[in-house]
């Protein structure tokens, strides 16, 4: 199965994918998509929004995981991040991919065990699952592949079965791209 | 000038095109893009995008008018709506419009010539500056009908007065698209 994970934000986007059995990954490409320096929030999601759509076309990846916050700053802030985060699911549907969502606590527990594991853990994870001889950066595209992993985990039934036994939620996936493919519970 | 205004919704996105000298106003176009019933929200962003994509290029305005939220219910809804106006602000930037933003309160003392006026008089001004014979509907549409007249009337020299004279700001516009064509402030 390969998975391509998403990071989305208003001024840098992470992305990286993986293929991966469920147990072992093995990384495909990661990178962080920087908006051009000084650009507006047009620009910034056109570009956003146009390379995203390259590179999921080119992975071809089975599914999308997406990062899911239900917090932020404020108002204003949690509007631009929704921005950012709104052309990305569209480039996902645009690629024919169905789209999943996790949100931090889930990613953390599902690749380092526990939920509010620190940023610093969770990149180390990244690196011994991965098999990389450096910790992935910029960070950005080390939460991206952790949203990839945690979703290439939770398919697996071992992974079911840790996810159950922590109590953890299952993703919560957008049906309606591929109905019945994945796990989960429907979006409102 | 043709002026294509659209009140974001992530249920419903409301549209509405005029062509404007400033001061005399012709209804184009309008209505209401609603989301097929029980879609998820990947399936709605589409669905507004090649929508509305579809009619930037179908009455090719000069510019976009967007109407800008700073509040919103709580930061779950925000996030929501920053998808939808995400998606908006991308199929503007793909038809080549450059794209301003007006608050509800700055539409309404353009239109009305009073900042807090309630919905119904901004509906009875839209059919009266457009020479209706019936209120626009849906209410969607006619929000985005006043936000394209406040951009259309901002343009005009009498317009620059009012509002200036009104204390109003001026519409902030994102130049990068084209730069210079339109007054008001860059958005960081």
């Amino acid at each position: 199965m390969r998975v391509f994970g998403i990071d989305p934000g208003s001024v840098r986007t992470g992305y990286g994918c993986v293929e991966s059995d469920g147990r072992t990954h093995r990384l495909i490409g990661c990178g962080a998509l920087a908006s051009p320096s000084g650009a507006a929030l047009p620009a910034r999601l056109h570009s956003i929004h146009t390379r995203l759509l390259t590179l999921l076309r080119q992975y071809a990846p089975d599914c999308v995981a997406i990062e899911n916050l239900f917090h932020a700053r404020n108002v204003r802030s949690a509007l631009t991040l929704g921005h950012a985060r709104g052309v990305a699911v569209l480039a996902a549907v645009q690629a024919g991919a169905p789209v999943l969502e996790y949100t931090p606590a889930e990613v953390k527990l599902a690749v380092v065990g526990y939920g509010r594991a620190e940023k610093a853990q969770l990149q180390q994870m990244i690196k011994l699952l991965l098999g990389l001889d450096a910790l992935p950066a910029p960070h950005d595209a080390a939460d991206a592949l952790a949203i990839a992993i945690c979703h290439a985990q939770s398919q697996s039934p071992i992974g079911r079965l840790h996810a159950e036994a922590a109590g953890g939620r299952r993703a919560r996936s957008w049906r309606h791209v591929r109905p019945g493919d994945l796990p989960g519970r429907p979006l409102p």
